[in-house]
């Protein structure tokens, strides 16, 4: 299933080592401006290599518009978006064709397919986020015209979060051959009430599932989130007032419809699995083995999550705000 | 939206104070042995007034089998599950008719829909989750067929996991007029690996949708969840041996897919909502009110969860079975 | 697959002889008044037995809203219509326990499910149309506020299009215990330009697969249909004048999508399966038998279509509404 | 709504005079053996230019695979297919840029969107088929593991079914500077009995919207069709012996479930909007014009039809068999 969306559908497709990666995203509505430098400012945060600290793959990552605009304004039809890869070195892969690395998809892969592609993860690679951060910039422009915007930061990484510390502990993994996860904060402003459809379209759920379906993703919530289940009603429920919600422990969600806040998602990004220590596993033929990761990868990916995080949320409310429009006109 | 799942899709019906509540399950499987006392076995579980802990509502929650049951059998046709109402208090709610009760999805519901049905709550009361667990009973006796069992239970009362201690919260929210949140643990045993799709049809994200989508949930997690943000790559990674994975941190999922370990997920309930302690608040005129809420309402809402999240999980994991199945005959 | 719509989704379920039949409405705008009196309308011009040219069973078919309406108007929640079964008499159908009856689904729905509920066809049952005439009338009720209107009438019985000589056929088959078919005209009048989706949600697809769907329907077209397989060019196009379209050749439907002209669906009803003449078949256990249906049987089912096939155009044009509005805020 | 289908998914982008034009399969099996060639087959036959009674426009349609196919065989990850736009001119419909065509979706575009590509129709060009006939192509591969067959050919062209009159009526059209319209058969050999969902998800109806979504095609008929609509049930019932159906009015189909036999399908096809005679229209101004039609047209579109109701076929039937699938391992 690589479709997200119900109104707003993005359907990704492409490879890590693959010969490109893209997106066609269907349903948006008509006469957006749009150019492919609005996508590529996405894909230039979500870029690997830009510091020390991240995969030093070289991905110019070019994005190009291959359909559904038509004199610089979308036009209604499905928009393709298309990256070709250019820095693939699936040769880097070849050691680790017959042997399943831990924490990754390899094992589950095969298993249910009974094939796998084994160069750089295949589809199952962070790389497949470039496509979701394509289509999330377009939805970004949509949301603008509500005057409704998205922005994510690093809360925490391996338990800490003064910025310097966060850089000391990737550091640190990195030398060790080592890898450390971190939590993600997203925040999105200006949302009207009434997103999110009860029982099985609440927003909240949407949210979680946009987010858990981010690789390396192992946990989200929303508001007070688990600190909720520590506290009494009466500090957690929020007072009304005249001027509106009193504090905001809900996170902008209340019965899975927002109410005007601020929606509050933070999210759990466990450490890269691709680590240079040594680890035990086996391979295709059952055989134990042990293994050592080489290749490029970033020690710590939660910072390149948030922009990935950003969009997925960036999707989850445009979908929410065109299924809302539906019924505009018989409540108004 | 009011059906969940793609393949054995459950579509609920019927408000906390309104004639009857139901569902109809659309894509059982024919063959299957069912009668209404598998299905009460669930409900009794999720009724309230099973303790003075609960809310006393005296609902015996009687189900019956509409259609596509024959001869004891499922026929592969819709089967309709029908619960009336009886002990329906609708007076409790009338003061409440003009006013927001804060933690509640009163105002969202007004905000979306421009009429609520303020009698309990409508269509986000708890109540709501009774057609859930009568669609779950239908899909726990389908999983049997493959060995899959789900159990559940409460880890965590108001930051307490002794049993004593968790029950002696309750009480005193209760006789304080407040209430308390927890956290509930469902785990799945003896699902295959190969369940969940990628990209955006994993498992963990499925299973975060319907989790985040119970009412009074505001945080998912799968394995170590939030605790994988603390660790390093070399502590998260399960090891892989001959015998299968060493320890199961991924909580029995890897790149959104089954791997054969046991399902792991954890839940944060927030406080109920109702309590007795008087909130600021506003009406729809916009005045600002004190409201004291009265009516029959669980101090802890946590216990009567987890048969829900049980079942949520029961229906998740069905739909992911039936959808790998497809290329079965492709795969082999 | 027992759901109807994108927007407006209709759940049907019940078989012909089991405890009742019923439909769920989920996205049915809020704020339409809405009361049994209304559903009834509809039920009772397809019910049977009102005249001594349709099958004789007595079903009152009273229909009772369960939920999703609120002091008389929809709340946005979905909304259950049920209706009991009382005149069953399953005893007719014992002779037909283990044969095929020809032209009628009891070999494919045992090919398909193992099983299959021989009581008068189970769900493939033309009174399962019933719910989708409940669902119908709900969807009429919406269109009436945008202007729409829909018609239907009998073109053709038997290849006769005189009322008295369709009559006479219907009578004549009757009496050899024998069956006629008919063609069927359904008109949708006041839609607005815009509706339908390129390229796979066109309104003439989803018009032609409402309409397929009826039990008995062979054939579908729009505007000329087949007759435009004969014409030229220049004369199938419609000319444009000022005043809108000089003809309605096309049906109302361009490119798959409305162009204000009425809509204009003609329907192929094969004549009824059910004939009291000796017929060849076989038994669940491959043997060959004669088999002479009793029961009661419409000698012609064309007439009971009618209001189905209404009911099928107008959720296919409300739903396509609900989908089109989505834009609106976009779009002006 | 860009996307056909719900287990094999294809989803399609691009316009007539855009950069390119392709499609993404999402839930292609695993390891089909799958080459550029085997797809550019079954574009050749539907490619413009073969003949002189076809649109000149000269087009080689040279299909890249870009994802989904590894090492030769598909690996059940989306299949992205795309075809690069050659000879574009725009030029030729820079006067039709302010001028509604009759019998196009001009005018109906513009309604809809409030944009307008007026490039050779944009994306309700009859170039967009080509999308469906290479994602067709690859379903054509998948059944035939299940020794299912599709082929398609001419009944009729304006009236005749001789193949010297057919063309006759071809080139008398072509040289009027009008355009005439026919009749395609198209037959599946070697489904299983049980293909399709009852009640909304049947084979007939899904066929039917599958081929009345094809640009020009006006109605749709299966089996008998329209002359069921004249025969009494005793003619019209198909006799079932110990060999199987012995004669087939159904067409393969009952109660929306395939029986076995052939699956015989007839769709009528409009002609081509596009002619050289004047017309009358209106301007977006709203002022009233002749029109002439310049550029390269199709006298008749129905020969280039027949592939695409080909795998148009092919998509539905490949679809309903893999939802078929799912329930093997609970009904054997």
């Amino acid at each position: 299933m690589n479709t997200f969306g119900r109104n707003f559908r993005c359907t990704t497709f492409g490879e890590s080592h693959g010969t490109a990666l893209g997106v066609v995203v269907d349903g948006c509505p008509p006469g957006i401006e749009l150019e492919e430098t609005d996508i590529q400012a996405y894909l230039d945060r979500r870029r690997p290599g830009k510091s020390p600290l991240e995969s030093p793959r070289n991905e110019a990552d070019r994005v190009e518009i291959l359909s559904g605009v038509f004199l610089g304004k979308t036009t209604g039809a499905p928009i393709a978006l298309l990256v070709c890869n250019r820095d693939v070195r699936s040769a880097d892969y070849d050691a680790l064709q017959d042997v399943f690395r831990p924490g990754h998809a390899d094992y589950t892969y095969l298993a249910k397919y009974g094939v796998r592609d084994h160069r750089g993860g295949g589809r199952s690679s962070g790389r497949e986020t470039l496509s979701r951060v394509a289509a999330g910039a377009v939805a970004m422009l949509c949301l603008r015209r509500f005057g409704i915007g998205i922005r994510g930061r690093i809360l925490e990484i391996h338990g800490r979060s003064a910025p310097e510390e966060m850089e000391r502990e990737i550091r640190a993994a990195q030398k060790a051959g080592d890898s450390v996860g971190g939590i993600v904060e997203v925040v999105a402003e200006g949302c009207p009430p009434g997103l999110g459809d009860p029982v099985f379209g609440k927003l909240d759920a949407a949210i979680a599932a946009a987010m858990m379906g981010i690789g390396a993703v192992k946990g989200v919530e929303i508001g007070e989130g688990f600190r909720a289940a520590r506290l009494f009603g009466s500090e957690n429920n929020d007072a009304i007032s005249r001027e509106g919600f009193a504090s905001n422990h809900a996170g902008g969600i209340l019965g899975g419809i927002s109410t005007g806040a601020e929606i509050v998602v933070r999210i759990a990004v466990k450490p890269t699995p691709s680590i240079g220590k040594p680890q035990r596993t086996v391979d295709t033929a059952g055989r134990e083995q042990e293994i050592v990761i080489q290749g490029r990868h970033d020690p710590c990916i939660a910072p390149r999550i948030v922009p990935v995080a950003e969009c997925m949320l960036a999707l989850v409310i445009l979908d929410s705000l065109l299924e809302q429009e539906k019924y505009r006109s018989f409540v108004r």
